[in-house]
């Protein structure tokens, strides 16, 4: 296939997950109509569908997306950065990561967990990603001495991860966030080694 | 009112309440029809709505049932428990205190608190329950000297809350939690008074 085709189709794609992404966000997984996805897209369902099988497959992929870039996030800064960046974002409707909508596709695929066996086994092989990445990185903070090393790295990545979700539901329900750094500081010290001072 | 007229509706509405929140669990807000509520009661809907205006205010009581009888263990074990409950009782459909359906509605909250403005509202002063229990609780741990005290009682509260929000979050969507008992621990420690001999 030449280069400027598959640029194209990459960039249509793009085009198609951006749009789902606030659609899906806005009106929920089954509100989410082939209409209001051409709305949102600006394309015609043709050319939805001639991009991604059906809307399940869609729904997946931008899933999909989304957890690969928090994963890159993490294996950079770490998923306290993550958590950050949701909490100072999530004000920000029109910043370039789409933090709002990002939330709403996370909430959508808990839901869909719960109610969906076949959706689960899907999502299972796409959520460990994040679980490598955080434990990678941990790994590379213990080496570093910067890690306390009293607790296993696997439950110190378990609690991370339980906290982000704590944090992505209490972001989606749109509930007070304005006073959740001094628990992120909380949660960073935590899994940080404790410093001989504090003794 | 005679007495025995009054634990009769008591006991109507405990009946009501418990049918409504396994079909609410299982079918969702919306897929949760008058049919299937009279189905999962074994009344009708003359009966079910002789006791709730309608079934917004149905789920709205049986929410709150939920999050007053949390706050009840959690003045007496605290949140730490409430969450070490959770994750036992959830693999028993048969526990009195349902707490696989329990979950449910707690996610059908989350999702009305995303998508609805107006539950929003309604919801929010029965919700401050829990952070009021959550807190007067940890004022007394602290007075009795088991609470850490370089953290004020509100960052703590606001830090367990999360982790609960975070491991609902997690009961619901069917995931992994045999591995979560080591981090509820690191939760209750992160709260408590350092120990000197962990210097």
């Amino acid at each position: 296939m030449p280069r400027v085709s598959q640029d194209h189709l990459e960039a249509r794609r793009r085009q198609i997950l951006d749009g789902a992404r606030a659609c899906f966000a806005r009106h929920g997984y089954e509100g989410a109509t082939v209409r209001r996805l051409e709305e949102a897209t600006g394309l015609s369902r043709g050319a939805i569908f001639h991009h991604f099988r059906d809307k399940e497959s869609l729904f997946l992929a931008l899933a999909e997306d989304d957890a690969l870039r928090m994963a890159e996030v993490v294996a950079e800064q770490g998923l306290v950065q993550v958590m950050r960046d949701l909490l100072a974002g999530r004000k920000d409707d029109n910043d370039d990561e789409h933090p709002a909508d990002w939330l709403g596709t996370r909430l959508e695929v808990s839901r869909r967990l719960r109610t969906d066996p076949d959706f689960r086994a899907r999502w299972a092989e796409r959520s460990e990603q994040l679980t490598k990445a955080t434990q990678d990185r941990l790994r590379r903070q213990r080496e570093a001495g910067n890690l306390r090393d009293d607790v296993s790295v696997e439950v110190l990545s378990d609690f991370l991860e339980l906290v982000l979700e704590g944090l992505v539901s209490h972001l989606a329900m749109g509930l007070p966030a304005d006073d959740l750094g001094p628990v992120l500081d909380l949660v960073e010290e935590t899994v940080r080694r404790h410093r001989r001072n504090e003794c």
